[in-house]
C-alpha cells in the first residue's frame, strides 16, 4: 500500500464554554508519522465520537491525558496497520486503539492506546468502533457485570436509542431480560426503539407524563435501570424501583454542559437503602484485560441474529466536530461513527 | 427448670407519630405458651434493640409482619430451650431467632424466625443480639461483601458509636483495612471509639467543621462509607469519595423521624457516575444461609482479640421500651441490649 507523506487531522483550537462549536476544532495538515521502534503505523477505517468526549477538550476527565491547545484531538477508533515495527502487529491487522482524530496515527505497547487487535474481521469493522468496541463493551458491562440482569428482570434504559443505549435492548434479552423499555426523545425515536433496536415498549420523555408511563410499564417497579441521562430522570426512576434494584450509572447527558451548581438535587436516593437497592457507575476501561472475552460474546450474538448493530454513519474525517456537536442535539440515533477511510472493508 | 404459667411481654398500645414514648407500650401478664407440634418453647435470656424497630410500631418496613394494636412488639434476641417438639431442638439449646418482647417465646420451622443455633456457647451469650448477631453480621456483610474492603482501604463510619457501628472498625481493620475513622456525637463518645472501638480517630458531628474534619483525616478521599445516618452528612462524603469508592447503605436514622418531603436532597449523587463509584444498601436476612460462616468468622476474630464486643446492657424486660427510645437520643454507645433473664450464661 502506498502511504502518502501528507493526512489531515482535528486539533483542538479553543476551550469550548458549553457546548463546542466548530471554530473550537481546526483542521491541520500534518505529515504521516513514520513509526519508530516498538511503533504501529495504521490507517485510520473508522472514528467514534461519545458525549464525554466533550469532557476532553476541558480536560474534565479523570481517565484521558490533558490536551493543550493544539493538540489532536482525542478519540478512538479502528485502525489498519500499514507498517509495523512490533512484532505484536503485523500489516493488515485490523486495531482497536486511542488513535486521536487523524487519518493516519501511531501506537505502541503503552498501554495508554489500549490496542486490541479485532477478533471477527469477518463482521463489519465499523462495528469495531460500535458494538464491538466501546458502545457494545459498555452495554455489556453495564447490564451484565453491574446491572447482574439475569431471567425476569424487567429493565428500563434511558438515551436508548444512541451508541450505547441502542445496544442495551439486545443485551439485556440475551442475558434474560422479561422485558426492555426504552427511553427516548420524540415519536420517530420512539418508533425506532421497539421497530429496530429490539424493545418491547418506548417511552418518549418529551411528551408529558413521563413519570405515569413508568408507572404503567413497570406496574411492579424496576429491577434495573441503565442510566445514560442522569439528573431529574434519575430522581424519578428512583422513586421506582423495586427491591434489590440495580442502577447502573453509565452516562447523564442532561447535566454535562452544565454548571455543578445546577445539577439536579435528588429527592429520592433513600430508596435505594430502603429498597436494598445499588447504584453503580463503572468506567469500560477498568475491564480492559476482558475486552476480547466481551467481542467474543457480542460477535456470537450478532452472528446468531440476537443482536443488530444501528449505525449512524456520517463519511469524512471533515465530519467529527459535526458527529460529536450533534450527539447534544438529541438528534442522533443508534452508533454514530465516521468513516474516515473511504476504501475501509474492502479487505474483509 | 420449672417452667411458670405466666409471663410479661410488651404488646403496642398505641402507633407513634415521629419517636415513641412509653405510653406507646403497654407492659401485660400473658400465659407462657405451651409449644405445639413441631414448636419450640424458649426462655428469653437477651432482646436487642434496634433503630429501626420504631418502624415497627407503624408497619412501615418491607420485612417485619404488620403488627395490630395490642399485638406482641416485634424484636429479636438469644433464647434457651426449655421445651422441645422439635426433633432439631433440644432443651438447653441457645437460638438466635424472632423471639418478640415477651419473657417466653415459642417458634418453629417457619423461617420468618430465622431460627439460628447459637454455634459458640462458650462465648458470652449476649454476643447472640450483638457481635454474634445482627449487629455483627450487618458490619461483616456491610465491610465484606458490600464495601469489599480489602488491603490499604480508608474508611469512614459514621453512627460509629452504635450498635452497628461499634463493631465496623474491628471488622474492617480484620479485612486489611489501612485506616478506619468513625463520626460520633460529642467528645466523650469520639473518645471511646479511640480509646475502646478500635477507631484510628474520630469526628465529631456535633462539633463545628466537619467537612474540614473529613478532608482533613481523608486527604486522599474515602474508599469505604459505611453509613448509619443518611441525608445531609451522606452528601458531604458523597464529595469526597475516591475512585471506585463503595458507600455501604446501613441506616439512614438521621431521617427516620423525618417526613418523607422533609429529607434531604441530594447534591452530590452524581460523583458516583464521575467516580465509578457505588452506592449499597443490603438487608441482613438475606443473607441468612450464611450465618453460621457470619457467625464463626467474627466468633473467630472475638477469640483472637482482634474484634472487642462493646456492650450497653440493660437489665429487665421493663427496661424494652426506654432501651429502643434512648436509641435516638444519641446517648448509648456500643451494641445495646437488655437481659431478659437474670440467670442468662450460667450455663456457660
Amino acid at each position: 500500500m502506498q502511504i502518502p507523506s501528507e493526512m489531515r487531522q482535528w486539533v483542538l483550537a479553543r476551550r469550548p464554554v458549553g457546548l463546542a462549536t466548530e471554530e473550537d476544532f481546526r483542521l491541520e495538515t500534518a505529515a504521516v508519522p513514520e513509526p519508530g521502534p516498538g511503533e504501529v503505523l495504521v490507517r485510520t477505517q473508522y472514528l467514534g465520537v461519545a458525549p464525554v468526549m466533550l469532557r476532553y477538550m476541558t480536560n474534565n476527565t479523570d481517565f484521558e491525558r490533558d490536551l493543550e491547545i493544539g493538540d489532536v484531538m482525542h478519540g478512538r477508533g479502528v485502525g489498519l496497520v500499514v507498517k509495523s515495527n512490533n512484532p505484536h502487529w503485523q500489516p493488515g491487522d485490523l486495531v482497536y486503539a486511542r488513535l486521536r482524530w487523524r487519518e493516519y496515527a501511531v501506537f505502541d505497547d503503552d498501554p495508554y492506546y489500549i490496542p486490541m487487535r479485532m477478533g471477527h474481521p469477518d463482521l463489519k469493522w465499523s462495528y469495531g468502533v460500535g458494538t464491538l468496541g466501546n458502545n457494545g463493551f459498555t452495554a455489556l458491562i453495564g447490564m451484565r457485570e453491574i446491572g447482574r440482569v439475569s431471567d425476569g428482570d424487567q429493565v428500563l434504559v434511558s438515551g436508548a436509542a444512541g451508541g450505547v443505549g441502542s445496544n442495551c435492548a439486545y443485551v439485556a434479552k440475551a442475558l434474560g431480560a422479561k422485558r426492555v423499555v426504552g427511553i427516548a426523545g420524540g415519536p420517530e425515536k420512539c418508533q425506532l426503539l421497539t421497530e429496530r433496536l429490539g424493545f418491547d415498549a418506548a417511552i418518549d420523555y418529551k411528551a408529558s407524563g413521563v413519570e405515569s408511563a413508568i408507572d404503567a410499564q413497570f406496574p411492579e417497579g424496576v429491577d434495573v435501570f441503565f442510566d445514560n441521562v442522569g439528573g431529574e430522570l434519575l430522581d424519578q426512576v428512583l422513586a421506582r424501583i423495586r427491591r434489590h434494584a440495580r442502577i447502573v450509572i453509565c452516562g447523564r447527558i442532561s447535566e454535562y454542559l452544565k454548571d455543578p451548581a445546577d445539577y439536579h438535587r435528588h429527592r429520592n436516593l433513600y430508596r435505594i437503602g430502603l429498597m436494598d437497592g445499588k447504584l453503580e457507575g463503572f468506567f469500560v476501561d477498568d475491564y480492559r484485560e476482558r475486552y476480547p472475552e466481551f467481542e467474543a460474546v457480542l460477535a456470537d450474538w450478532i452472528r446468531a441474529g440476537k443482536l443488530v448493530p444501528h449505525e449512524d454513519m456520517l463519511e469524512g474525517l471533515e465530519q467529527m466536530p459535526a458527529a460529536l456537536i450533534g450527539l447534544y442535539d438529541g438528534t442522533n440515533a443508534g452508533v454514530r461513527l465516521v468513516r474516515i477511510d473511504p476504501t475501509a472493508d474492502q479487505g474483509r
